[in-house]
């Protein structure tokens, strides 16, 4: 949003507030992935995990960010997370196939999956694979981005654990189901990345840690009222689809959105769907992705494909600006500003995911990330 | 929405107000064949469009059903749309193709490159087929149920004019860009078709026509002004993208969809995007379509999809309901229950259409429609 942009070249304020401290990517990093090879995760898997958690957090998405490493931890240990899965494609074709992840963590199965998905596409044009009996696999659109590497198009997305209410339901029944596409451009990609309700769930998240009120129309309580109480929708209440309560304004197709989510990366590969998914933490979730790469080799020619690209997101920067905005963004680029700011300057870890982190560190013996100064 | 539901084990409301008349299904398709035949489109090719846009009505949408065909004939009377097309494959490999619809009608076009996809899944699990030089195609969903016939997953985007404006913008530069995808169950299929616009530009139409305001959050004016002015949207405005204005309740990813459905569909196949395609009836239009098929079998069998495909929506259906809804909807259901009884009872036609349809009916010489009653 606007009032983030710092107006002086690069996307992220330099000042963080005091709850917030700057760790070097570098540190970030070494630390998640130590920590899960202490806990008997292979090196290159935990290179993987770290990898995903610490480009939410370079990117901007804090939810999926290393604050999610708590739960992958007491995932292992409850036994929920298989360390060592048996990764195996259950059925194939040349541009397709199913994967079962056994129980492994999400982004070792969701890096496996891609990596199929691309080199089918590279092959046969496309590539689809469809994932099941896997974890939370972080953000969605690392592995997008992924196939942009490759020159293709890339899409991912996954079922989650139940927070949203279907149109004319109060219960939480359907996952926050994100979708990812991402294209090659000739610069920064373009990246969609979306949770299919109006906000995820981290978002409310972050409301709560600040003691702030959410604005109406995100979520509701447990009766069905639209509240703008965090702690209402925490106890028991629901996040409202993408377009909003009822169907006025296209909450319909927030729902729509999200089950389309759970029949191609659940039901059609012998998954569940996203009301019987449960918390990592706790015991094995039951996740499952989708994922397919177009190599737009097979159709355009891929220089013609990313000067196209350029010129349309080109021309959508540069239509009449409303004048409540600073600028018009495209899809990826604040992540991508934001990312190239982080890489020079830290990443910033709120305070209470630092003590977090550190006490993980000293549990499993790799030692503390960073001290709190002052 | 609940205030159409009739209560009484069918869908439609048997009354319609005074501004409608009721048509029989079989007499609505010979008329838009015969118009379209005398035209000179080939008996099959006419078939096939009379089908779509009569199947829209049956289902209640309106917007895209008979009242289209003055824009088809002006655009055949104009040049801009190709009657006798040479439709071909651009590209090809096992699992897509590149197909050029030579300025053909959409439908044309459209049902040609979905049979396509079929034919292509049922042989290598997955068919993606992308379309470009084509012209407006219908009801997106009309090709995605193609697939669901043939137990295949089926999806259909396309893009269209540009009428809505990108987060922070207010030019209309993106398209109302519609996103279908079908599903097989074991009994009537899901159906999701959604503009990627909080409602599509037919929506304003009816309000119009009806001389009613639109809520406050569907639209803005030229100067960026969220209106409840049909008028003043008429009158150089734009849509909002689905999520509405700005980015608090996700208007950035509407807006990210259509973007989506304008690389899929027209970026990949060496076609336009949204702000380059024009009015069918002007001159050529530069429509481009994306349509998949994802043969079910290739990864589970049918039968079991089916099967958790209706627990699924049954669960969905059960779930606890708002106590402002009568019911909860699944995606598909509505235009399924409204067309079970139009095809008995007639679709309503709204009697400036039916003046409109007996204009042309006179004029290309196949008779006029049907008559006003009293």
């Amino acid at each position: 949003m606007s009032e983030d942009f710092d107006g002086s070249g690069g996307y992220e304020k330099t000042h963080v507030d005091e709850n917030y401290v700057r760790v070097p990517v570098e540190r970030l990093f070494s630390f998640v992935k130590s920590v899960l090879v202490r806990l008997g995760v292979p090196e290159g898997d935990a290179s993987v995990v770290a990898d995903n958690l610490v480009m939410a957090d370079l990117r901007g998405v804090e939810s999926h960010g290393v604050q999610r490493l708590k739960r992958y931890v007491d995932g292992i240990l409850s036994g929920g997370v298989n360390v060592h899965p048996d990764i195996r494609k259950v059925r194939e074709g040349p541009s397709y196939a199913l994967v079962d992840g056994d129980e492994g963590l999400g982004q070792v199965v969701g890096r496996f999956s891609m990596e199929l998905a691309i080199e089918k596409a590279r092959k046969a044009g496309i590539g689809v694979v469809v994932a099941r009996n896997s974890n939370h696999y972080g953000i969605a659109g690392y592995y997008a981005l992924m196939a942009v590497e490759h020159g293709m198009i890339g899409i991912s997305m996954t079922n989650s654990r139940p927070l949203v209410a279907p149109t004319g339901g109060v219960e939480r029944f359907l996952g926050t189901n994100p979708i990812a596409v991402a294209a090659p451009t000739g610069g920064r990609p373009f990246l969609l990345d979306m949770a299919t309700s109006v906000v995820p769930i981290g978002k409310l998240e972050v409301y709560r840690r600040k003691g702030q009120e959410i604005p109406l129309g995100w979520a509701m309580d447990k009766e069905g009222r639209q509240t703008t109480s965090v702690e209402a929708v925490f106890n028991g209440g629901a996040l409202l689809p993408l377009g909003g309560f009822g169907e006025l304004f296209g909450g319909h197709k927030g729902y729509g959105l999200s089950v389309m989510v759970d029949i191609l990366s659940g039901l059609l590969g012998g998954g569940t769907w996203s009301r019987h998914v449960k918390n990592t933490s706790e015991r094995h979730s039951e996740v499952d992705h989708f994922f397919m790469a177009v190599d737009v080799e097979a159709f355009v020619p891929l220089d013609d494909f990313r000067r196209r690209m350029d010129e349309m997101m080109a021309e959508l920067k540069a239509s009449k600006r409303h004048p409540d905005f600073e600028r018009i963004w495209v899809h990826g680029e604040k992540g991508f500003l934001t990312m190239e700011t982080r890489r020079r300057i830290g990443v910033p870890i709120y305070v209470g995911v630092l003590e977090e982190l550190n006490g993980i560190g000293e549990e499993v013996g790799v030692g503390r990330l960073m001290e709190l100064e002052g």
